[in-house]
């Protein structure tokens, strides 16, 4: 058995499509132990999880007892591990009282998925990021304004009252990637690196001309070909751009608004160096924080039911 | 010796970066056979171009004479076959007085590489595609408009005076098959079809708000996920925002111009849709046709100047 197991009472986990994270937690606020895999949601079939989850938690379990886990993410999608309904907006984060309880067959775990939050017109979704949310209202229940959680997938969420009132999601995260590492332009865009001089470029003439991004795309091979640009600015262009045609589609997400951005990683600077190009000065909340505490808010909604 | 050797007076040759095709050409204006191999010039190194022209003409070749071969394309790019640099615009499509000529070890290949054409503002260029203007103009040389080349990196051209006066490359073809093969996407758009209702909702929704596209993306998933969209309504609304978004930039390329579109294929067709919803009726041209009457007029002047 492996160190700290002694002291386990519950299991946070994120189950994101691509990744596992999991925290094992003790009495206190601190994970004893954080652990992360690529076993994420969207390599996995339904009968996979439990054997995914052990691999990751098993030598820290104890040997007999029950163990609390709370699950969000993908795991509780309709390819998932079980199907945890989406909510629909207007709503609160769901909490423990709508999670979808797990049959296991390991006697110790008892599972239990968080579901993900749709909204109907204009149609989206949301599985992992709700609970980001529920952790940062736990700390500040009388936040009103916007939420900002870039990504991959990035959410912009207007909270009002405690509740999710309308959100709106860009594939700004996936289309950068695929734009510098699969398209034509990788032969020109530096592998990483932050040019913020051609970032600041790239976002004000996309802005200032939304409709003509489409054009200036193939103009970044083109000015690396003829025109000597380099590879950093390239970079930083491609993605001033594509941030700056999602600041044109989220205006009255951040015009005047107070907007708090759930990150800390480069990308959620980049988006703040972009809002304070617009005026608008974004607050930072941590994302590993807030998922773990939106999940800790389940728990201890758990414990206050069953006690 | 394959059939048809003992005729062929010259090669015809369009060299892409995925694909080599050719044309091996008698005294007539028909080609006698048509060839194409996936010998691309983003596969080769320099040393290879040779090898690979040989592998698809060798058989066809007679035993002993020259033979004249016009190049066209990514051949004649700087890690291509021999760099034939590119002529500026404004400027008429290169010709023969034009043409890098390339040392072969076969002393039966003579071969010859037509320059590509590149704008220094905005920066861009092509490598192919003034061929094909070069032979759309060898049939109308009076014509002053708007060529439009439909393909991976859709080329809008405005035409005076026989000669290319400005042009803008769009990824749009690219971006449509990264996002619907590669991107999160892919699980919501079908593999083909053509749903010509969502694709004229899509492209009047961009070419409305050009701004939102990014945000309409994203959407697309979570239609097919809580709106049951159909995978081919999907597939075709994403195809409209992202050719409406190209309209959008290339505005002063249609709008009241007489436009041809340089293509015949799918493709071809649903821009000639996209055009007539906004009132463009646009001509259509045989691209193959139009490559092959470029290499010829640089054949013809060969014979010509050398006569």
């Amino acid at each position: 058995m492996a160190d700290g197991s002694g002291h386990i009472t519950w299991i946070a986990a994120d189950w994101g499509t691509s990744n596992l994270r999991v925290w094992l937690m003790g009495p206190g606020p601190k994970p004893l132990v954080s652990l992360e895999a690529h076993t994420g949601a969207g390599s996995l079939t339904r009968d996979g999880f439990e054997g995914a989850l052990l691999d990751l938690v098993g030598p820290y379990l104890p040997e007999s007892g029950h163990i609390p886990v709370m699950v969000c993410g993908m795991a509780g999608s309709r390819q998932g591990w079980a199907e945890a309904a989406y909510h629909t907006v207007p709503c609160k984060p769901p909490g423990f009282d709508d999670a979808v309880p797990v049959d296991c067959t390991d006697p110790r775990l008892q599972v239990r998925i968080l579901p993900g939050v749709k909204q109907t017109k204009p149609a989206d979704v949301m599985r992992g990021e709700e609970t980001q949310i529920a952790g940062f209202l736990s700390e500040n229940n009388k936040f009103d304004g916007v939420l900002c959680l870039p990504g991959t997938h990035t959410k912009w969420v207007h909270i009002s009252a405690e509740e999710i009132v309308t959100f709106q999601t860009f594939m700004t995260g996936e289309m950068f990637a695929l734009l510098s590492e699969k398209s034509m332009l990788r032969h020109s865009v530096a592998k990483g690196g932050h040019d913020a001089g051609a970032f600041a470029e790239g976002l004000s003439d996309a802005m200032r001309r939304p409709q003509a991004v489409a054009a200036q795309l193939f103009n970044i091979r083109a000015a690396t070909l003829v025109a000597d640009m380099a590879p950093g600015a390239a970079r930083g262009r491609l993605s001033g751009l594509l941030i700056g045609l999602e600041l044109m589609a989220t205006r009255p997400y951040w015009l005047g608004q107070n907007v708090v951005l759930i990150g800390a990683d480069a990308l959620s600077e980049i988006y703040r160096e972009a809002l304070s190009s617009q005026g608008v000065v974004a607050q930072m909340a941590d994302a590993n924080t807030c998922v773990l505490n939106g999940l800790r808010a389940a728990y201890e909604t758990m414990q206050e039911t069953t006690a």
